[in-house]
């Protein structure tokens, strides 16, 4: 007994430094942006779900979903701020919809925001370590570069992996990144440029690696009987599942695939009831470059071992058969850590509308794909056009 | 389309300073409890949700839904921290609540945890002020014990109040709390113990304010249809209702009242179908003294004014006509931020049961009440004996 349900409404603030804004100002602009675009009535809106990370240790600010509310005039509804590291976002998602879904409410505003960079690299570094489990993996010295580093050394014994295949993943991000007018550091990037690029964390390089950054995004859901004809064209939510995986290294089977991905999409493709070969269109969580060709592979989306190759052939650019991360993904667009899972939406809906900047002609389903700490946590999230 | 929704297990730690354990293994102790006396397979469990609010600042460790969840061998099931500041563990249980009863799964499991004690007090302070509005309220030098400072003395300019009143509901709970083998600080207090400690922020003294604690408290909810005979007492879920509230100071009509409180129990009450005359049993947010007086006049249980009057004639004692706080509130058991909302519903639990150490005699309905910041964010349950 459930009903449709539809992104209405999007908004989103530039990524990237935004060193005279605040978290609450940032958020407050990607919501009053979708809010306006969904021509709905503030009164209507009966939830408000804010996706966010590491806003207490970064800006010393918590009860975000309260505090923007109240700025936004909202009515007096449930206001809920998620976490799930950097998949905060798609969870914030997946609880407004359900909220909808479920006939909590009519019509429900989703909200993801980070602010970083006003913090010096340790800081950052620390926080962002928040999100393993540091009994473990984080006092052992354990950080993100390194944890995706194991499993790029560990991928490239197993399949046939070369320095040149996994730079055409970030060229390729970098390069679409130059047509997104909110990314953070789109660049047309040479092999040479990203392999001569500084080591972070060996085989990872400058250029391999997310940018921090700050930014929001923000979504306004409403049940298929809210859908009117005058305001934005509306994008179905066909399906959104949430899963955990391991919460450390010792406990995954394989690097090479993280369980939570594998099990969000099998759920997700169950409940949108479409095939793999439907999807037209693909934002993943490339925190890293070798993010990028795992995600694709776990998704089932590509073959075990091809995702670099994929990349090197083209077939996952704008014109290829799979386009993975039109926008630029976390690697141009930036990585604001609760923005993100929202913010990979805002750039669905623009595709599924027609109007991206970056436009993937005819694309009529998507596919969102939004991960957390080492594997612990993730969404997979899949939309269609009224007309598909 | 709604179904019955049962606590069937609870679980808790002892609150209070606990230097040698984490706040995972705190949360681990807690939920293991309330899934053993369940009797339930964790294999029936299909959502966890995680009450927390400064872990983050505090012990540099985030994602626990998922971490915890890991630790206990649930299943792959959506595992979710939520935040509202001091009502986060409300707010995780909402959440659990609504997950089954909308039928996304047939059995939850809520865990609210906080570890705190092991930081240097100046850091416990600017992390709790994460929970106000910092653009405005926080840099103006604003703390909690200034906030609710204020709210007393708005009250008494404006009711009668005196300090033996105050000091009434605080003899009170630190002897309820000296019954209570899970609390913090139970204490024999005179009148001159409480009037004589020392100033925290005047007219606020040292047992006017609950101390900082660590602690960790878990209840499994199930769906009617897995309630069985031979497992713990059930008990029912009448009605949780999440509301907000003003984010700063200056957005309050009213300092002696927080509208998120009015609106939630009123929400609670009548979705429960009982009148507020039902409720034979109540804990509420007792952060400081006096916001034990004006939560229990804006759950519209005790007539305007008239909150420390109730507590100095005994009314609102065990024996009384409305126990307050029966568990010794957050002023004995201690305020573990994100325990504290599925604390209070583990000693609703037990009351509900009879079982409790400081039995309310023939309790058939209780309230829980959760306030979170400058009351931003509230929640407010009831909760039903099956034979009443």
């Amino acid at each position: 007994m459930t009903r449709g349900v539809n992104v209405i409404g999007i908004g989103s603030t530039r990524f990237g430094p935004q060193p005279n804004k605040g978290i609450v100002q940032l958020a407050i602009e990607a919501a009053e942006a979708a809010i306006r675009e969904s021509g709905i009535e503030r009164e209507r809106i009966g939830a408000l779900y804010f996706g966010n990370f590491i806003s207490g240790p970064l800006t010393g600010q918590e009860v975000l979903a309260g505090i923007v509310a109240d700025n936004l005039g909202l009515p007096n509804i449930p206001c809920t701020k998620v976490e799930g590291a950097c998949a905060s976002g798609g969870i914030a998602f997946r609880h407004a919809r359900l909220a909808v879904e479920s006939g909590q409410c009519d019509a429900a505003l989703v909200v993801g925001a980070e602010k970083m960079t006003q913090a010096p690299s340790a800081m950052i570094t620390a926080a962002l370590n928040c999100a393993m489990d540091n009994r473990s993996d984080g006092v052992s010295g354990l950080t993100f570069p390194g944890f995706f580093g194991m499993a790029w050394r560990l991928y490239e014994q197993r399949y046939t992996l070369t320095r040149a295949q996994v730079s055409a993943v970030v060229r390729k991000n970098k390069a679409n990144g130059l047509l997104n007018p909110i990314a953070q550091m789109g660049r047309a990037l040479s092999d040479e440029d990203i392999e001569q690029s500084p080591f972070i964390c060996d085989p990872m390089r400058l250029f391999d690696c997310c940018p921090t950054s700050d930014g929001a995004a923000a979504l306004v859901l409403a049940a298929d009987e809210l859908v009117t004809t005058g305001g934005a064209v509306p994008v179905r939510i066909l399906a959104s599942a949430q899963t955990r995986g391991a919460a450390r290294i010792a406990g995954h089977a394989d690097l090479c695939s993280f369980d939570a991905t594998v099990s969000a999409a099998n759920r997700a493709f169950k409940e949108a009831k479409i095939d793999r070969s439907h999807i037209n269109i693909v934002e993943l969580h490339d925190c890293f470059s070798i993010a990028e060709i795992l995600d694709s592979e776990d998704l089932g989306l590509i073959p075990r071992g091809q995702g670099a190759q994929w990349a090197k052939e083209g077939r996952t650019a704008v014109g290829g058969e799979l386009p993975i991360n039109p926008s630029g993904g976390l690697l141009a667009k930036g990585h604001p850590v609760g923005a993100t899972g929202v913010g990979q939406i805002y750039e669905m809906v623009l595709q599924l509308r027609g109007d991206h900047s970056n436009q993937v002609k005819g694309a009529a389903f998507g596919l969102t794909h939004n991960l957390g700490g080492t594997g612990v946590a993730c969404t997979v999230n899949i939309f269609g056009r009224h007309d598909a």
